[in-house]
């Protein structure tokens, strides 16, 4: 804060601290960065999550297709390099979420264990928490699952270069959380979840 | 929401809404999008105005060059569709900013009235409050301050395409809100925003 003593007038040239704002919501902002397997359970966590913390008086906000794909991310189509160009912006987003104070959930399959590293390393390099959370639910549930028919259609070679089908999935080597939806309700996953987040001392106790 | 009434599971399958985290906030999300000259006083007046929120407890982040131009746009330059696409990036994020609850300040040159008015559509597409706030500081003030000698180096012909030198400013036709700088302080300048956002019912009265 600079005050000018002669006027009593107070301005400010820089931003306000990331404290501040988490003081101020009670919480710690953080990415909460959600990857599987496409119908592992991703966004259907992410948004329970999201309806609890948010009914609990807490500010959380899903990045997921959804409000990315058609939006910031509409001139990115799905060449190698349009795909790590998607992840890195969604991420980027996240980090300035996570700055602002709101507990981020991102629901990207996100596949390759590169990208999500840059992503983590983005966030480390800032100070703002970040949360690996792996759906690890097996190929086999997801298929049977398959709500929108995605992986009947890449089985039937309609869909070329599909995440598990013929396309790889990496799985990350060390995710702060892991949940395998088989066995596992939304509700419960997105218990675990905010377990670790006052585990942490992201959400208060 | 879904029930599983076997089970008495519950889960989400998408957002909460706006209005559930503006109530959680009390506020309005809405993005105030900054525009003027080099050194006309966008910054700090968005900071300021930053400042005195988040001190009378409203949650508001300013997004600027310090945290956009190395992180999102970092893979962006000064040419004409660079230009276009960061101005366009920008407007997303605040979009997304102000849809999850937050009081967003955009402080960027942003010249270009085409570019300005691709952001204001975007935000009333998504029923988004937009407020361009016009720094209309004359660029005589402006190169009088000249707080990082950009206009010296322009004059000079070390800088080219510079704002109001030899490339053009367009000035909006009907922004929300309209500040001369020369003889307005920046914690004025945050207050008639902050007035105009009570008028609007973004800010409690």
């Amino acid at each position: 804060m600079t005050q000018d003593k002669a006027t009593n007038i107070t301005w400010h040239e820089g931003h306000v601290t990331r404290d501040a704002r988490n003081a101020l919501l009670k919480q710690k902002g953080a990415t909460l960065w959600f990857t599987g397997l496409s119908a592992s359970g991703k966004s259907t966590a992410a948004f329970t999550a999201e309806h609890i913390l948010v009914a609990a008086g807490r500010l959380a906000y899903v990045l997921d297709g959804d409000n990315i794909r058609h939006g910031l991310n509409k001139n990115l189509g799905f060449s190698a390099a349009d795909r790590e160009e998607n992840i890195r912006r969604i991420g980027e987003v996240a980090k300035l979420f996570a700055d602002a104070g709101v507990i981020t959930l991102t629901a990207f399959i996100s596949p390759y264990r590169k990208d999500r590293d840059v992503v983590r390393e983005l966030h480390v390099k800032a100070g703002v928490p970040f949360i690996e959370v792996f759906m690890n639910t097996p190929i086999e549930t997801c298929e049977q699952r398959d709500p929108k028919g995605l992986y009947k259609k890449a089985r039937a070679g309609e869909l070329k270069g599909f995440t598990g089908i013929d396309d790889p999935y990496e799985a990350p080597a060390s995710a702060e959380v892991t949940i395998d939806a088989t066995a596992t309700t939304p509700e419960q996953a997105a218990g675990i979840v905010l377990d670790y987040l006052r585990k942490q001392g992201i959400l208060p106790a």
